[in-house]
């Protein structure tokens, strides 16, 4: 049996961060962690065309992984298919966006969201509405970086910080979350500097599903 | 310039319905209202997987409309990819459940929702909680009818009843709404069996659409 | 048949003001729009006395108009006498703080108002608590500009881009309501200058109450 | 100096029955209680016009009394005139509704209301959202009965046993809040009958504003 | 009988602190206010741990005042042991921050809260949901003055000043709580200096007690 | 390293019968799972007094096992001593009620909770508002067993069957929490009765203990 985690992007090199992010994880896990990229997939979730779009490719994928399935994660920040693969499979099924925030609500009474871009935070809010959990945001404020600007290190780092900063201190954050599948590598960092706890959400949702395999084994 | 309203059913009959349902309001309309079958669309709109898996089509169908279009109107309870149409489209975009609840908003202080079976009151949660009225929610109550039994008319309209009369008597509901596209001929008489306002979406958001190709006149 | 729209203070030429803003919508209506003058009204509705103390004229105004009213509109953004109107009416009846806040969640996930002064921003909290919506409110920002300042167009415009950036910008608003009838001639403008849609709440009313009339043809 | 009870209707035995039920707390106060009758007032507020309708005289009549308060109470379960008498008086203005909710709310987590009749519930909700505390509602359940079968005391007595057995057992109220100004006399064998603590909102209003007295005292 | 205020620390100067607070409302109390120290406590309330810790000792002591109790309060700002208490008591039983939470909510649409320390407000975030009033709050600031820094009155009176302006300003509070039990002296300085009404926890409660005394007359 | 799971009760059987509903799961950790009882504690948490009663001793315990702790877990579903004991440990601290509803939060979108006595729901109530999520609440119902009923089994398991079946078909639940530590032995039973998942809190809580080692290897 097997953790399945799903890209729903064609990057192979972002699924190869996600392994990387949950390595020491799967060390841990009574089962395998395997990472799968969705060929059909964009090569990132930027709109809500994306989110929707990659729903019936990522059915599909799972279905073909069902058999030997401990558990799926869906590993992008919208969460995209997440209702329907739990529809249609017997496993559980989490997203990482859900995972991220439910672990971040044993953390701290409000938490903060550090997304990438701004266009993202209304999709942010329509999820943190759907699950029911606004009372416990502090704020979602972006770093407001493209693409190119993300590939400089130091100057997305100094980003996190400030924006994760202006959560803690103006929005009264006790935890931040990193919003997107792609920020693994300046988790500890960030902690180290904010001095509160930082979120990654793939390991969120890897942590939780090695506990759901354990679950299942007491059902 | 035109309404379009798009069924992501492939069923042309539940097309026609719709456009039945919209006909008067298209009389006093000053641009067409025109409706439209998703030949890619399931045969009806009946998971999470359906919502998610017709928003690729339908975005691409209404793309090919957005030159003569002065609004969008999505036709399936569930407004599937009602976001996403927004973030392609520079016309109005309304989506039938969206404009069935803001509606029954304006005629009584809370709503009930009549739906066809409880597997879809879920689907409904997160909408409204994504919408943050749950407040407004008196309650949403299955008929639970299968397609053959919703054939029979007089069972069918027994079930609306009783399940109006529940959320008006023992939920508090000042007004109902129809939760599915396909109940329009009863609207009327239930009205009257009820005594408190029944809202079919399909009209609610045809209305709604009428008003704001009047809008765009004035910006 | 006609939609009434009625300004509940005495002033004539707020009426003419509200008469222009909605001119366009009146053109593309199947009925004629008329605007009416409360002459008991006060010159304008700055305290909650006002507003509670316009609704009995006001409702026997309404009752001299209910013969040929399509719709009523009652043009104030505290909506005074809606509850009150919508009892004793059998026409639809909006008040266009209601329209514009329903129509700004068709717009965008979390709307912002502009407020000419900021005393009457508790009359729109307890106003957005009992519609049940304040999760979709971004913030109510004042202009605080008195009524020889609001004559000076430049400066006023000035406020309104400097309150709609911050709304934008610190709050999260995706949508801008101008949170008063007689800003009507800015909104075009300030949409331009902030790049998001602004809602003029009499255009929100009035283009609601075209929709409405069309939808009573479908009833 | 005085607290000053206003009762917004024209009907004395009204105004009397809400003397004797502040009776005992006006020998307990540092100040006299004095009721006042609304003679411009309707013999009952039972609409929403009624409840907007009263609040001119209302405020004129607290004008004159503003010299010598040194609290007012209005004395009408939808608190009409509170904020625009808070407003106009620089002394603490207390709404017996308001200050009923108030009160449940120290006395146990979910609260009930017994409203006369349904037709009230609507503004109750509003009035709930506006105060921000509908999760604390258990549930508003009327008596449903006209004002010829009030007059007839069993009947009116079983009712209420019979709706606060339900605010207490199906929707888990573990308080009771009588929704109506006329209903002390009932107070007290219903909370024997029920087991569980019933409020009485002139009361409620009363004992909070001898404590606004005191503190007034120490500011 | 006597109205028992129940200070949790150990501090004697701070109980004599809110004897003085609630000096001037004694003098209008029917029955007298004696404040207690709680030898068991620590000299500070600090922690969750600090409240859950007193609940015992304080039930104890609690339960030997009870034979001439005429209420309850329990003076530190995070209310230790008020449910505890009132499974106990057959007294009513008060919170200062309840009660100045409440009162706080006759003064206006939102409160803001002056906290001594950051650490404290993810508490006060918790016990305002489970009071279910969070959409009252404007926003809960910190003082962040550690114990020397307090006792420099001119500096703690800045503070005061700058918060309570960043919270009426920024955040849109109508009136301002003092989250700590150890303001008393600045209230009316502080009042003055904002413009706003500025509550004072301990006297809050002490007002609403002497009101609950009467309350208990008419029962 | 240990999972350590402290049993703020004093009954060694109700710890015992902790271990048994964790061994399966024991069996899937990387770290050993030892489940503690807490001599200084009431036989039963019945009350508030209760709940904040045992948090002293309890977090004196934890401190004495913290050298060698992965994790802490408090196996109450009143979950006591939580937030102290995330003050004071720098091990993560879960509770099994908060996990349970986290878990059902990933496997519905509306949860019920079985209660052993009515008396405990308003302590659910405001640990629900704490934590921010009654919208996903369905409802909370009690067996309303007392402690002699509670050891017959048979009407044990048939009241549950009774009080899931209600929290299923009248309150919409889609997934039902036992909300209590002591009925693990009924879980599988009653979820294949039920037809929807069944959450046992230590289970839960355990699982996500086990997920949280492993997420610490990661950081």
């Amino acid at each position: 049996m097997t953790i399945h985690i799903l890209n729903p992007n064609s990057l192979v090199h972002v699924t190869d961060g996600i392994a990387r992010a949950v390595a020491a994880i799967a060390a841990a896990s009574a089962v395998p962690i395997k990472c799968h990229t969705l060929a059909e997939g964009p090569p990132g979730i930027e709109t809500q065309a994306h989110v929707d779009g990659v729903v019936t490719p990522l059915l599909l994928q799972a279905k073909g992984l069902e058999v030997d399935a401990s558990a799926f994660i869906i590993a992008c920040f919208s969460d995209p298919g997440l209702a329907a693969l739990r529809e249609q499979s017997r496993r559980p099924v989490l997203g990482i966006a859900e995972a991220a925030i439910l672990t971040a609500m044993t953390l701290g009474q409000r938490f903060g969201i550090i997304s990438i871009l701004s266009k993202s935070i209304p999709r942010h809010m329509r999820y943190l509405g759907a699950m029911g959990v606004l009372d416990r945001l502090a704020g979602d404020l972006p770093l407001e970086l493209g693409v190119q600007a993300l590939a400089d290190e130091d100057q997305t780092f100094a980003r996190l910080v400030a924006v994760g900063r202006a959560l803690r201190d103006t929005r009264g954050a006790e935890v931040v979350i990193l919003g997107c599948a792609g920020m693994t590598a300046f988790r500890a960092r960030l902690e180290t500097e904010l001095g509160i706890c930082v979120v990654e959400p793939c390991q969120a949702a890897a942590a939780m599903a090695v506990g759901r395999v354990a679950l299942a084994r007491a059902q």
